[in-house]
């Protein structure tokens, strides 16, 4: 893996990441494919609105089809047919949310799966054999992604764990060579709740084990926005700028363009998806919560000014329809739109770096958001 | 509406109707659209696949979104963005089978809706009046469809109601005219049990009224194949070859085939869509079960002879991997897959009839469909 800058404006920056299977634009949004798809829409529709690489959850692949059959398939890749690039997470945030946690130590968490409770035990070293054999572009450290709020004593320990298994991890993913004959590389994860000094002693010990690139982990995860903010500044003023940066869950169109302008290349989020899958549909002017009755005879697109396939085809009127008797078609459509506006934002969040615009293209962006219903975090 | 008939083998025959959305091919499978939406496919995704007609619900359609909403969408080809020929049915199916039933006299039928219990009542005349408002290229008479088993003295009675009601509904679609400013047919429906009298005597009476096309009402509701293909024949004895013949609701692949033979020129079903949703995915071997253990490592596609999008990038493994993690996904590529492969065999019916080989290319579909798991109506 391969990242090179090409423009700057302020902190935020545009970048190419240059993989095995292919290359990919920053800032980038990675849409989440957590069982290996993202839901309700296709790898081909993926295609055609521009996403070039998606997530995908160890911890959720790990379970089903389970690591045996992604051997056999010849990794994720070629089990779900996608040819593009692929991150993965390292299962330790699903381990915390998702599962019944029996033990966290030293050596790793051991937990009960939340399918059947069959017990099983993450450890950085089997966090990168199972990436290994999913064969993931870009894998991820094993973590403790601490909850908000975090009493700083609680933050710091968990973080020096967070930092003794990300050097394991390290080691074992040099130590080791991919299945699939192509490359993967390694991202740290910098850790440390709302603490400055705890987030900025997290990144400089990752900066020093010289990682592929830096995800910041541990937010969006009830803090207030602006401490989030503050917590990408304090880590990107120490994460080396020749990697790229990662924002872990984030976000709103919002949460995204404030990452950029502070330096931010990556984000996941499975609020495009979930959020259209509740008939919320994204617009450049805010959310459109289709299923309201003032929808029910609109024959104007969702977003006028949008020129994705739902856009093109169908009115609000029929989509509304569709969610109200619970047509399949309604979730496809949804999401369709949703993430091709979060391409749509991305790219022309590039453009506007390269052009030097970022800063006034930003606040214009914010201001047509806010005019109707915003969504908060 | 105009019926052109082409070819012929035995009773088979192959045909063009010509409606002012487009033409279509006979023998014609129509997908079910009963919301307005073919369950869990786009509209574009049914074009590719050479969909030249869908079906839709009058009953579903009038509850929601209403007649209102889709008189100011234009009609459903506009609400819901297809250009090409819709048939509606009556809504009496749904009447007998979905609704808490009233009461069924002389003048229609009184019922509360399946989804709030709201009183309604259709009548010959408000059924066509209601097709008129969807705007469907073919609307259908409103009918009694008898239930299996049926006393012969009922199944008589209750076609002559249906005989009335024909006469009504072609009255009050005579003395009316499409909103739309496009043209539409109105088809008889031929209802008798499994009694070949009558049978023929309600054929004989429609034939005399004149109607656009005729419908095979009241069959593959419980009876034996064996009397339904005698019921089919009993009908096509009498109906006039000039016309389409309409089988509805009909059937597996075998059920179709064997239609054909008999010289029905149409078909509705949900079993495609419906069952691709539960897992079952035809094949022209037979029924594949794709959540069978035995497909968790076959990376081979569903049907190897296959040409839909799923067959030509997805394994048997990952799409039973998708349904055993509920994947909307799964529910997309398994309905593709089956229509794709119904329509395949309306294609491939309509060649042998037209080269004069069908005889032998059934018994060729059949013995295939024979080798896997054989489904039954």
């Amino acid at each position: 893996m391969q990242f090179v800058l090409e423009h700057t404006a302020g902190n935020a920056r545009t970048g190419k990441i240059f993989t095995d299977h292919g290359i990919f634009k920053t800032p980038v949004f990675m849409p989440v494919g957590t069982q290996g798809s993202v839901k309700a829409i296709t790898q081909k529709s993926l295609e055609e609105i521009g996403t070039e690489i998606i997530l995908s959850n160890t911890y959720h692949l790990y379970l089903r089809p389970g690591i045996e059959i992604l051997h056999q398939a010849g990794g994720l890749h070629r089990f779900m047919s996608w040819g593009h690039p692929i991150l993965t997470d390292s299962g330790g945030y699903q381990v915390f949310s998702l599962s019944d946690l029996r033990d966290i130590n030293e050596e790793g968490v051991q937990f009960r799966s939340h399918l059947d409770g069959s017990l099983h035990t993450f450890t950085p070293e089997s966090v990168v054999d199972i990436q290994r054999y999913i064969g993931s572009d870009i894998t991820m450290v094993l973590d403790e992604c601490t909850p908000y709020p975090c009493e700083k004593e609680y933050a710091s320990q968990s973080n020096e764990l967070t930092l003794r298994w990300a050097e394991r991890c390290r080691n074992r993913f040099q130590s080791s060579e991919g299945l699939y004959e192509h490359s993967q590389a390694l991202f740290g994860v910098v850790q440390g709740s709302v603490y400055p000094d705890i987030r900025e002693h997290s990144a400089k010990v990752l900066a020093d084990m010289d990682f592929n690139g830096y995800a910041i982990g541990g937010l969006a995860v009830g803090e207030p926005s602006d401490q989030m903010y503050e917590m990408i500044e304090v880590c990107n003023g120490v994460l080396p700028t020749n990697k790229p940066r990662y924002l872990m869950g984030v976000g709103t169109p919002e949460n995204l363009l404030e990452a950029i302008e502070r330096g931010v290349d990556m984000f996941d989020c499975v609020l495009p998806t979930r959020n259209g899958r509740n008939a919320q549909l994204f617009s450049q002017k805010g959310v459109v919560n289709i299923t309201n009755a003032q929808y029910k005879d609109d024959f104007t697109p969702v977003d006028i000014e949008c020129e994705c396939f739902t856009c093109r085809n169908y009115t609000r009127a029929y989509i509304r329809h569709l969610f109200m008797v619970k047509e399949i078609l309604g979730l496809q459509l949804a999401t369709h739109h949703n993430l091709y506006y979060y391409q749509w934002l991305m790219q022309n969040a590039r453009k506007a770096i390269s052009t030097g615009i970022f800063e006034n293209w930003k606040r214009e962006q914010l201001n047509l958001l806010h005019q109707e219903i915003q969504l908060t975090t």
